[in-house]
């Protein structure tokens, strides 16, 4: 179990005729990932509501804002019971096996179009053992493939930009390894938290983007960016892709200032900290 | 009321290897739509299961077949209770205002990427008026400006392909208009069934895709083909777009025959049959 | 005849390995603009030679050169002779009819992909009276739908980004231009020059680009940014597209500063000075 | 020297507005290529000229045929005398020093978007030894990734697609060993001509695409299909891709029947029949 504190605060400036606005910056309440407390605080008298979104239960925090300066901020304590698996035994799923509510992220989605990459993933991992390795080898192919860089790609780039170009951030790694796992039938689907660990000459501690896939009985994560560490991560939402999955959507003319974030690994209630650190097995904090 | 009965044939040559299959070729349970009784049949003796995927409350009939012969046949009678609107009382939802399940549907996805098409859609559709109008008026203008021609598209035809080729098939003046309406933040769906009442000229009776939108509390149904007579349809399934919505989806090598579909209005508990007719008012069969 | 004084002041930092350069910033000799003199400086003593490409007349600048600082100097006087046609007198020129050298124009380019744009063509041009003012109303099609703005765009961006984003610089207006051209088989390239007579408040004196048609019997200027001054335009190179008439193709790293650009219409040898000016006659500087 | 004999025979219907035609179809008459005879006859009494297109030295048949039935028959007898070089001794030639005419064969055009592919073209490419066994590498790794298919690919196909999809003709195998080529400034152009020794399990002999790359002081025959034997090949046309180097270019509505194209190898004036054979040295037509 890790015991994580998270502290966001997002600043904008909402043009004359004023926006709607669509966050997912609540902490996912799942099974293994329990929101102990949470406080959020707008700067602007504005009614909002906090609504599940039912196929993903992604937390959807929504409101209309006047003209003018808004911030919001959001605080939460949580804990991640992490299930741990051996990666070695953590076989694939064949399709017939596949539970319903999987079967949506073999598919192709916005950014990962992975019908158009089915022969190049078969030549690159078709013929490799099946199995959470042959995952594994994805995402390394991926991360070795891929140059992070800020502001080199853009809210149209999708996960066949992302293999011409080399080159991306958080979300175009995750897209890139999305589209190729479905590209053999493997589910796989785009979480979002925050780059717990990261190395700060990236910059500052930033929302994150990673993967989830469906092997065994459950989904485990995956960080092909390789730029975090994966123990530290927290939940906000999932969904097939950035499409989805946005931290924030807005309507409206809005100026958008550079997020300030902060994620701190806590001692939990025995008074024990229990720090996240890079670790060769398999997790997932899925139910 | 409308009373349907229908009757799907399928023909597949399953090769040495076997297949696993995902069918969507079952009638969907809504409160609006109610199977009265349904039969179905595989020449081969394969243990099936009939799930619900979550999000869309899609029947899915999967099974794994092996080399040689497979028919699947499907029958159904069903009554469809539609509600019936007047357009000019229809408003359009203001973002702010619509229910966080219909959220999903104002995003971009494979085959309709809403996204790329945000500029074209406000110039052509930016300032009319808002509400149920509006939406017909990009139904009538993707219809307007596509031929309908078969074997011009293929599995990789997104809405930009269709915007550019101006032909395709019931699927991609759907993919069309769906993206179209997403562009400007009015939710749309893809949608599965038959296309009742199609001109037989066009080929025989078939599978149909077409749109549907939410507007004022529900969802309204759209053919932007216009081949067919929306009153007659009935719904397999809802999704995205064609990705997520497919009728079958085969994993395996297998020679896929024609299918052999036939729909018929019959006559009610009653004894009076209503026929499905072109009306001009707007018609929902959503809960 | 209108004479033109033009000086380009480029500045580099050649990197540790040195780069190689190929410019396109000498003035076409044509028979319709007749360079008067011209003077070239580099900052540094390398070896250059001034080639023509075969098949455009382009006279490229070509160099290798050590790392450092380096700054090209072009100054040029020329008299640009312009034909002068009343736009209601040019015929286009059936495909049967067309010179050799100008079939090239009407074949699709890697920036003006025509070949994808013919069905939207033929619906929004197909059936207009065919000649000078067709063309003029593709010209002015592009011009209304497109937004000039800075950095929208990318050395990516085909007319396909362009017809869909609805906003780039001069080059993008030009592609969009020629491939609509094209895709109605009407011969259209790819020119550059200066933005003479630009308003200031779209930065300073630049590189300019625009299109030229093959209508009657010779190659006609266009300016769909409509940000310039036709009459003002001085040739440095003709080519399919961007891909073939860069103004300086470097290969190597290098750091490159902002190019300061000058252009002035100046007294000929009869002491008068000819002002360019907007009008509303065809204007040809081809042979 | 190698002399073939080829034999052309085109059938068209042409539909009641008839249709212009630009056929290259003609053998080049280059330093390498001698043309002892040539005969063209068509089935209907119009007016043609062969016109030879001054970028490439194409020569270009070209008439306007009436509604009806079109044959086309063209026949020559011609000497091929090859440059036989040393792969082992032929370089790549810098940029600084390619000849002027061959630097538009390092930009991309419409179906080799070489600025798609820097990247991976760096990754497999960048550090190898630099000369013909460079563009060798690229030409085998093309043709190991890529499956000869017909009616995979259609005429908008271009080396992005054929890359990820790894099936195609021979001009998509050209487009895609064109594209890598210009990716890391090698200059790569388009060749049509017929394909000589083809195995007959892939259909009647036919045209053929293939590739020529500018290495040492000229320009190499590369086969990327590997279905044909190179130094049996006669060349039509050059250009930049498939776009502008088409057999047959039609405007207007014509019904096509597959061609008739027959090649041999026949003996020389000597008497000596010297036939064509797969060989390990470096080909070169040209002059």
């Amino acid at each position: 179990m890790i015991r994580l504190q998270i502290a966001i605060q997002l600043d904008y400036e909402v043009s004359a005729t004023g926006s709607d606005f669509v966050f997912n910056i609540h902490a996912a309440q799942t099974a293994r990932q329990h929101v102990l407390d949470e406080q959020l605080t707008l700067s602007q008298p504005v009614a909002y509501r906090v609504e599940n979104e039912p196929s993903s239960g992604n937390r959807l925090l929504r409101f209309s804002a006047p003209p003018g300066q808004l911030q919001v901020n959001y605080r939460a304590t949580l804990d991640v019971h992490h299930f741990i698996g051996s990666p070695e035994l953590i076989p694939e799923v064949p399709v017939a096996k596949l539970p319903p509510e999987a079967l949506v992220y073999i598919y192709p989605s916005r950014y990962c179009p992975s019908d158009r990459l089915h022969q190049l993933a078969m030549r690159e991992f078709g013929s490799r053992w099946q199995g959470y390795s042959r995952v594994q080898s994805i995402c390394d192919w991926v991360r070795e493939r891929t140059t992070f860089a800020s502001n080199t790609s853009t809210s149209q780039t999708s996960a066949l930009d992302t293999l011409l170009d080399q080159t991306g951030v958080c979300r175009d790694f995750a897209h890139l390894m999305i589209a190729l796992c479905r590209a053999i039938n493997i589910p796989a689907r785009f979480a979002t938290g925050i780059d717990y660990g990261a190395d700060p000459a990236l910059g500052p501690t930033d929302f994150h983007a990673y993967v989830e896939v469906y092997l065994g009985d459950r989904w485990y994560m995956f960080d092909p960016s390789g730029t975090a560490i994966p123990m530290g991560f927290m939940r906000f939402g999932i969904g097939r892709d950035a499409a989805d999955t946005a931290f924030a959507t807005i309507f409206g003319s809005v100026k958008t200032h550079a997020p300030v974030i902060d994620i701190q690994a806590i001692a939990g209630a025995d008074g024990r900290l229990r720090q996240p650190f890079h670790c060769g097995r398999a997790l997932s904090t899925d139910g």
